[in-house]
């Protein structure tokens, strides 16, 4: 009798690769809901939040890639031109159309291999790391160690490999992802799931899911095949004819969850404990800049009175909060916004009434 | 027998004032409850609040005094030189020094006579209406008609004339006056009471009281007449010998209600009707703008997405409120502030710390 498909699989490793990392940082969004901060011309990525520091969301983390040989940066045209001021030794690749990250990334891992490869030779077939441009990891060695797993995971296994982040809350922002069977390193990844209500939330914690944390490893190989079978199919046979302009044309915006990762026959996920936030809104600000003595968090010239658990953020502009507590207050440029924190999510119906009269 | 005091006063007289009237208008303060609007370089009378137009509060006060035959514009050296962009057609009197509505109506009262009358004829000796520069009043005719009234009580009766506004709530931010016996278009000022709690204001409204809307008349004979037993004795002195500089190095800061009106044996209230507010504090915009169907009162670009009661306010920002209630935001500068309507009087707060750190 043949075992499990999880038994066939190869043992992973411990030595060296034999094959070239290329880490893909995904630097083509916008990040909406930190407006007005991010704007349509702003994006996210190019903003220092999260930090004492100015340096900014990309440059934060394309400073944690060492464990890559090649660092690849893919964005959207309108901000090409100023990815290499926050990514200086690295490629940028341009999307011909923003199609979300399903099309993005398996454009991406073309790319990857197209450069490591020069066309040719699939031996020399990388494994390719692709994340987010916008999220806070403070744990740079951590993070590198895990990516190194991965990696390996996806060149050992064939898989596509996604990473879960252990989670310390029930929090209801983000997707989980569902361990199947263990194997040394890696389970394989029976199920994603949508964000959750807080009931449903206890309950993945209580199961042992896992946050998905936008973070993928695969070879172009594992990708290519599996995304013949999904919506990226006509992206997919562009590409390999070599056109991926006629690729783009035809392909629908389409995650890479949606489109590959929760059907594939073959896919993995590797658990990570790093400290992980996505910085989605502005309540996380509080999470990762932790409050004062009244739980404010106040990352600029601020002045609070009898207020508490508020977070208040500027570009250079002094914000005074009086008898007011749980809100956010963000001020940049000729704009400003105040939401509950509990409500942070909702700045996406600002933007969406911005963009509506053309003033994102 | 002798009748009552007010017995013993004249009626006041229907014909025509057989003296000048001039309006002193009081520009020397800063409103520093509407910070960030207001700022220690641009008070409150500059600014254009409470109004769709453009036309600051100075110059809205200055258009409403035809009344007057001449108008002289009391201010403080740092804002002598913008009057005059506000009030073309002024005459401008620079106090000295900053100490309070005491000594800088005594310092204009006895200007306006200087003016009027060469500093000789005190036959001609005007009749003072003195007035603060940044009131709201929407109706100029029945300002001007009040006015005339109360530059008669006081040419007629000599005493000093206070105009008690009808109250239409138990306003709690403002001084109220009791009336004492009534006489013809007028009445004795039994009192003065200082801004009430809630309860007392109820109380206030029931017995007739007034609000001190903060407006004088007198003629310079009755002002220096009363002043000459009060804290002001050393200005009156010193103004009466012609050296303004040395009597307002010798008087302490004081208000004009604490130095002479509530000591004062001959003082009257006029009563009046017009709509006034003083637009002391950022919730007052609501009342004089009104809200929209929500309740907010939108004065700028702003978006309000469930949110109501609230008072949002800028120079020329992009405001978003979100899920928030009767707060108010107001953006100027590179200043933003927060705070409950309810707790609007609390901006004294932050403009005392603000004034501590110089950065008011």
């Amino acid at each position: 009798m043949s075992g499990s498909p999880a038994d066939e699989r190869r043992p992973v490793s411990e030595s060296t690769l034999d094959r070239p990392v290329v880490a893909v940082v995904l630097a083509g969004g916008v990040g909406s809901r930190l407006y007005p901060a991010s704007r349509g011309d702003r994006p996210k990525q190019f903003l220092p939040l999260g930090t004492d520091s100015d340096e900014s969301l990309l440059s934060r983390t394309v400073a944690r890639l060492d464990f890559a040989d090649e660092v690849l940066v893919s964005t959207r045209p309108a901000f090409a031109d100023e990815v290499p001021e926050h990514a200086p030794d690295t490629e940028v690749v341009v999307e011909p159309a923003g199609k979300d990250t399903g099309p993005a990334l398996l454009y991406a891992t073309w790319e990857a291999r197209r450069r490591v490869t020069g066309d040719a030779d699939t031996a020399a077939d990388p494994v390719v790391v692709c994340l987010p441009s916008d999220h806070h990891v403070p744990d740079a060695e951590a993070f590198a160690a895990a990516m190194s797993r991965g990696a390996r995971v996806a060149a050992d296994t064939g898989a596509l490999v996604a990473f879960g982040v252990e989670p310390t809350r029930p929090d209801t922002g983000y997707g989980y992802i569902e361990p199947g069977a263990q194997h040394g390193g890696y389970a394989d990844l029976a199920a994603f799931h949508e964000k959750p209500d807080a009931e449903t939330a206890r309950e993945y914690l209580a199961a042992g899911y896992r946050w998905n944390a936008g973070i993928f490893a695969w070879t172009p190989a594992a990708l290519f095949a599996a995304a013949h079978d999904t919506p990226l199919a006509p992206l997919a046979d562009a590409l390999e004819a070599g056109e991926p302009k006629r690729g783009f044309d035809a392909v629908e915006p389409i995650s890479i969850d949606y489109a590959v990762m929760e059907r594939a026959d073959e896919a993995a996920v590797v658990p990570v404990d790093f400290v992980w936030d996505d910085l989605g809104s502005w309540d996380a600000l509080e999470r990762v800049l932790g409050g004062d003595a009244h739980g404010n968090t106040l990352d600029s010239d601020a002045l609070a009175l009898d207020a508490s658990g508020n977070v208040v953020v500027s570009d250079d502009k002094h914000v005074s909060v009086v008898g007011v507590d749980d809100l956010c207050v963000v001020a940049y440029d000729d704009r400003v916004l105040v939401v509950p924190k509990a409500e942070a999510q909702r700045v996406r119906e600002v933007v969406a009434r911005l963009k509506g009269d053309g003033s994102f």
